[in-house]
């Protein structure tokens, strides 16, 4: 989380811990795609280049730590050391199931350009980005299935993983279902979100826990912790898509609405914006929709409509609105950390990663 | 197998039960896709037109059955007893990772028909059918993981079913990288259709002999009848298409060509032909190759040419060369079906289906 946290002094040594778990992680990760077939070892290298924050085998890691028996006995320095390979396995699983979300992401997208980089659809063809995607899944499944059977965690991984990649893929397609469905409601929006995005994050979390023999019920507070804070994080991708700018978030930002997708802001907004507003907005609505289906960039006349949402929607204060959900989500994530688990280095930082969410500006 | 095998009078009680059997799967497979979703749940209803001849439940039964310890002392009308739950959930999971292949294959090659419906991409657009593959996928992964961990059949399907995915993939991803390599040899030839068709129905067989509890030898034996079985099955496909008609077949013929998939009679004939032959057929192939990547259907000008790559093709005898090459995978296939198991109403009818694989017209 380097440059998304300020994390105080006396973390370090635990922030240092946990660079170390990542890079485990990471090496499991590698092993796993390592395939004798030299042209296709060359485009499954191709993934490395959309390694990103590693915010998944984070969560894997952190909730071990905090989740472990010894958790508040041992100093920030010597966490790293309640976490091992199953961890590693566990965090390099999550991350290979989200990779290939995003491979497949871009290919629906047409997206050119991934973490500054070239996309793998840009670069070898739409064919090649499906099948990988499709290769990045089974691996991580295999990769799942390899924790001993008869460890709890070993039984409860493969379980949670299928499940959680079933939430992620229902979470789409209800999204896809309700393109340019201007009467989208709050309810269906967070039941997308929550599927699409926060139960994975959950899932990490949980499976962290379960790593370090967390009773069902640590390990229930802590999926709820993932879910606040999944939530949470999607609410504010969805803001900085509508607010922020390309140059500061990284990447195309007021894609949302060009794409039919309505976002908590613009849902509030029409549904507390005076008729005639909530008039004009639908026409903006359908304007910004109609400019393309997934690739326009908000360039242009679009740009300028853009602009014309954005100010709609701060006229209702409904920016204000979803800031105050998040922040919501992330006090509720909390509550659920501070439920699971004593007061720990791990759980410290976790807190803050929590807060974090909420107040990145990319 | 129906309208495929002519199943001799003595063992139609077998074929009854083998489709109660499958029944089952079936039921296990709708049951694990139920979503309470309602648009979701209208979407993942589609995938039960791509129903076909469910190869890989029928194999994960029949090798059930033959590798029971009771297979010689049981009736063909009681072989069904022999199988059960364990059968029912394997024989959904390998259709259900099949039928993602299929879901993706037909957006990547923008097929509109599919066993005689209209394909998911045709009626809900690519988005969708990438993520209702992938639904197909986890469903299947988190299907297997619902298998006690405790038995054997349970532990060693996950990572048999991760195996086989994985190994799919890269066969797609090999045949993928040689698209429009002239200089493809027989030897990759085999190493991608043994990855991308053989080996998950050798995993099919795998695992049913595993749910009968079968030792690790008889396993790997059936294993190898299911693989030769589908490498045998896959150089038929490659026949079918190079000299089949549509009306037959069922499904577009002499589309590999005009997609820059050089099979096994085009291989040899390039290695069998003179230095002049050969040099006609090369531009033959590129101008076939150059009539569209995937989406030509052999019709007009290119039709005329594939008549002419037939004509070639059977000059240097390469298409009895490739049956010859089908019949000997199938007599292996045999071979080590009988050495895994001994005489039984099911080992007849793996029998009947492997010499099946090569008499087949479409």
């Amino acid at each position: 989380m380097q440059g998304v946290l300020n994390v105080p002094d006396d973390l370090l040594p635990l922030s240092d811990a946990l660079v170390a778990a990542l890079a485990d992680a990471q090496r499991v990760f590698d092993g796993q795609l390592h395939v004798d077939l030299p042209p296709v070892m060359q485009l499954v290298r191709h993934v490395e280049h959309y390694r990103g924050k590693m915010l998944r085998p984070t969560l894997v890691a952190l909730c071990g730590m905090a989740a472990h028996p010894k958790a508040g006995g041992t100093s920030a320095a010597a966490a790293g050391t309640l976490v091992g390979t199953t961890h590693a396995t566990l965090g390099a699983v999550l991350e290979m199931v989200h990779m290939a979300t995003l491979v497949h992401d871009d290919v629906l997208d047409d997206a050119d350009v991934r973490r500054r980089g070239a996309t793998v659809n840009r670069l070898y063809g739409n064919e090649a980005a499906v099948i990988l995607g499709d290769y990045l899944i089974a691996s991580a499944y295999h990769l799942c299935s390899t924790l001993p059977p008869s460890s709890t965690a070993g039984h409860l991984a493969s379980l949670a993983v299928g499940r959680a990649s079933m939430l992620t893929c229902q979470g789409e397609l209800l999204q896809l279902h309700h393109r340019n469905d201007l009467s989208l409601d709050e309810a269906t929006y967070y039941e997308i979100i929550t599927r699409k995005t926060a139960d994975l994050i959950a899932c990490a979390c949980e499976l962290g826990a379960r790593g370090s023999g967390a009773t069902d019920a640590v390990a229930a507070d802590l999926a709820a912790y993932g879910r606040h804070v999944g939530i949470a994080f999607q609410i504010q991708d969805d803001l900085l898509d509508l607010t922020g700018s390309e140059h500061v978030v990284g990447k195309s930002v007021q894609r949302d609405a060009s794409k039919g997708k309505l976002t908590l802001p613009v849902i509030h907004h029409l549904a507390n914006a005076s008729a005639m507003e909530r008039g004009k907005t639908l026409l903006l609505l359908e304007s910004l929709g109609g400019a393309g289906s997934g690739v326009g960039s908000g360039s242009g006349v679009a740009g300028g409509s853009h602009g014309a949402l954005r100010e709609a929607v701060e006229r209702t204060d409904s920016i204000a609105h979803a800031h105050e959900a998040a922040r919501e989500h992330v006090a509720r994530a909390k509550r659920s950390l501070e439920r699971a688990v004593a007061e720990s280095p791990a759980r410290r930082l976790l807190q803050l990663m929590a807060d974090a969410v909420v107040e990145r500006s990319f």
